[in-house]
């Protein structure tokens, strides 16, 4: 499975998805609808079953991580301060002879070239860049379109009631930072996870539904004590290797370390729903790539299918998460923009701060002042009153106050959908004793992740014993896991059926388990997808093996 | 608790929410935003209980309903087809005085009279109708207001990229009845579940989280036979009294029997989450208050702080769900509007008919003609257009083939929070050996949706055998349930805290844990919420006693 799946095959999983009721197109009936795509019954499973697997692990099995379920819609003024109503927006042109819309960068990048920007920030065609539908060179000139889907609250249509769908569920986290620090009874460092709906008005969404207007993100905002506050405290700020899981999290770990930790914590979790390393890739973002205010940025990439492929035919893959040290940017806009305060206090800071000699404090401070100083410029506030707040708030650490950095590992729903079903996909051909050929499927996801658990078959429809035990196996299982039921057709029919669906076991209930073979009573074939392999376990021990391996 | 809470304990619960965390007012650092409402650490753990009871309930604990997450934003020609576009409105007008704005409706209510329509259908005020602000009679006409939020998809503010934020979940089971059921194998009768949030632009939102912008809702729409082919099939319809739950589902059951048997099994569901049948009320729609299309509708109520009292001091309460019986009318409209057949075959019929008496047939057949020419003719259509299309449809019986009816039992996630927490909310004054007097708090969640399952204290915090035991005994439960880990402050207040967070169960690590008393080495105390009651139990036993009584 390490070697990615191809664009052929995609065409066959898109197909498969349909058919198996994976993913639908958005209001098919009415043609669709560009960039939004509907899961069906097996499809809503698997994002339920992800979906709970993320807030499981990354909050209610963590001290310190609290959970927060916030609105789409929120304050427009959110979006002013998170600099998103500013600059939150893609180069869109126009071909002026066929009329086709495009992602000026997109278009360029289909034909091997890099949208570029002159000194004023304007973008710039490179040389021979053409229209990719009718060949035209007669294109607009790159503008930008802001990517928020715009409302009206209230029943005014001014400018006083613009709201926004949210474009990311960050925000809302870091506007609650202080609600939930307090409620939640967590002191620095710890984070808050969120997972729901987002909305980005893509000029082209591609790509199936890795990039849709509608979609899914699980995002953890985890803050962490500054450097300068680490170092006050524990005297040094430990560093850690750029690969490699740090191991459990220690008091006098920096940004780095926390970054670090938390790429790697993500990587094992894609592990551990069947994302092997080897179809992940990564891209750690360069100086020019990364936000002013961002340290680092690690993407954690999957292989997709329409993944570009180099020379060599190497697959770097597309993103599935980003993980990202943002430093105090996001509560710092806050902070000003709502002039409420977003620091915290942190008592063994400000006792720490008290014993360290002057030279440590005067080093401590001008870093910090420098660090704060810096982020108010770029924000762009005026050098003097910059300067002054500064100097605020690097006298503040002397007193125990900060405002947290932030590590942000953010996860998109859809696309780890897609990697997992694009993953879990495999095709066998099966030639018959006649030699005739069919092209067996089966969706080889992770037990964690499978829509379906378990089916229970009984041998035949028309044996009302078998049905009837048949039907107490699924209702002793059905509480803890999903059931499918299925009596219909032959067993092996059925058993295509489920690994089509992608369900790992099968058990079946035949006339052994009544007792013909007396050795046999209350036993039932278990069945395994990804072999076929069959062996025989006792009813009152199925709930339990099931559970060790579906958890 | 059969008792409603007051208004004046509702002051007091929304204070509760805020401070431990259940529900924060959104973008509060900014003022907020009138209508959006957060939840907190807590209150998203409940919301995420409450929702995954009602999805394994209605979907992965049946045979006869499957799931779908389909898009909030879906193309507008379903919005015309459902009749939003044109009609989902409320009236809505301006004091000329004040420049407040009202619900003409709620208006005219909040002074004891109601809003009437004139011949036209026009809305009229009755006499004396003042606002509630100022007293002025000086009310602009009431005029509707479409409470859909409208957007553009793409990046052409367009007549033609108009899209809405759904307002209600249904529409998206509609589109992919078709869809759903195919790759899905189900027959009718057979339902189609969903959750996910839901926008409507009220005027006023009010009433806290009861009536807010942004909410969530669990919808189950059910399809069932229309009543003539139950008859072809069965030889009668039976029906069933309008109060009681009519049992198992029967292959002889008409609308009738479907409709009373979804709103028993709701009423059900809300007693198994604590809700007892004393708390709810009951809503049969008047044959006045029916849309044309509906058969009838049971509103299960619930009796909040805020619902009105009648002179006797009476309350009926304010709406968790609509059970509603709407006939074949949704699937026809998108049909008709789509132009992509939504009916179904059906053999068992088809059998069946070919059976029946010449005159039972014509019976039948001029009934279903009746039906599907009424809806035709409410719908616009015109006469004689009608008449021929209700003929192929009825012809249609014959070879086994018809448009499904629904029950659609239609619940309200964030009402339902709301109705829990309140129910939850109780008050004890507790005072001193010294006279002291204190209020107490304790949220009596039921365990099965208590955002905090059990609470595990060591005794000390400072002996590290106590807490290592208590590490360990958190980490045997928590990969199961949602555990608090709480060491900080003395017992009684950590009890305290779990009480007000609605923790049903906490246990203590002590030292006879630690085998001080050798006979009780490994137990720990479990306190059981309500009345603080302790016992002692095996540590081995812990989780199964503790999921017995959480699940």
């Amino acid at each position: 499975m390490a070697e990615p799946k191809t664009n052929e095959s995609m065409e066959k999983i898109v197909s498969l998805c349909k058919r198996r009721g994976f993913i639908f197109q958005s209001s098919e009936i009415y043609g669709g609808i560009n960039g939004f795509w509907d899961y069906g019954p097996l499809g809503a499973e698997l994002k339920r079953n992800v979906k709970e697997l993320w807030w499981n692990t990354m909050t209610r099995e963590r001290e310190d991580v609290a959970g927060l379920e916030a609105t789409i819609i929120m304050s427009p003024a959110i979006w002013k301060a998170s600099g998103h109503v500013d600059t939150f927006s893609d180069p869109m042109c126009d071909c002026r002879k066929c009329k086709k819309r495009f992602r000026a960068d997109q278009l360029c990048e289909d034909q091997g070239l890099a949208l570029t920007k002159d000194a004023n920030g304007k973008f710039i065609f490179p040389a021979g860049t053409k229209c990719t539908n009718c060949e035209s060179t007669d294109l607009t000139e790159p503008r930008p379109f802001n990517l928020m889907f715009k409302t009206y609250v209230g029943p005014v249509e001014s400018e006083d009631n613009v709201a926004y769908l949210r474009p990311e569920t960050a925000q809302a986290i870091f506007a609650q930072f202080k609600n939930v620090m307090e409620t939640a009874r967590q002191k620095v460092p710890f984070g808050i996870g969120q997972i729901g709906k987002a909305f980005r008005n893509e000029v082209t969404p591609r790509n199936y539904t890795f990039r849709s207007r509608e979609f899914e993100q699980m995002e953890l905002e985890f803050f962490i004590k500054p450097d300068e506050a680490v170092e006050a405290i524990h005297g040094s700020v430990v560093t850690v290797p750029e690969t490699g899981h740090p191991g459990e999290p220690q008091p006098n770990w920096g940004w780095q370390a926390w970054h670090q930790y938390w790429v790697e914590e993500r990587v094992r979790f894609y592990e551990g729903i069947g994302l092997a390393r080897a179809t992940l890739g990564f891209h750690r973002q360069t100086a020019e790539e990364l936000a002013h205010y961002a340290r680092a940025c690690v993407d954690i990439l999957f292989k997709f299918p329409f993944s570009k492929r180099d020379e060599n035919g190497n697959v770097k893959g597309d993103e599935l998460e980003g993980v990202a040290a943002r430093s105090d940017f996001d509560l710092s806009q806050h902070a000003r923009f709502s002039g409420k305060p977003m620091g915290v206090f942190d008592d063994e800071l400000r006792q720490a701060w008290g014993k360290l000699p002057k030279e440590k404090q005067d080093d401590l401070w001008r870093r910090y002042y420098e660090n704060r100083k810096r982020y108010l410029t770029k924000s762009g506030v005026e050098a003097e009153a910059a300067g002054k707040q500064a100097t605020d708030d690097a006298n503040g650490l002397a007193k125990g106050q900060y405002i947290p950095h932030v590590i942000e590992p953010s996860a998109g729903v859809d696309r780890l959908i897609l990697a997992l079903i694009t993953n879990a996909y495999t095709e066998t051909v099966k030639t018959d004793d006649k030699g005739k050929s069919e092209t067996i499927y089966t969706m080889k996801f992770h037990p964690r992740v499978a829509p379906i658990k378990v089916g229970v078959l009984p041998l035949l429809k028309n044996k009302p014993e078998l049905v009837a035990k048949a039907v107490a196996v699924r209702d002793l299982l059905r509480p803890w896991m999903n059931v499918y039921y299925d009596d219909g057709g032959s067993i092996g029919k059925r058993y295509a059926r489920q690994d089509e669906a992608g369900t790992p076991f099968c058990v079946t209930i035949d006339f052994d388990t009544l007792g013909e073979k007396p050795e046999l009573l209350d036993t039932v074939t278990l069945r395994y997808r990804d072999d076929g392999k069959q062996e025989r376990l006792k009813i009152s021990e199925l709930r339990d093996w099931l559970l060790a391996r579906i958890r």
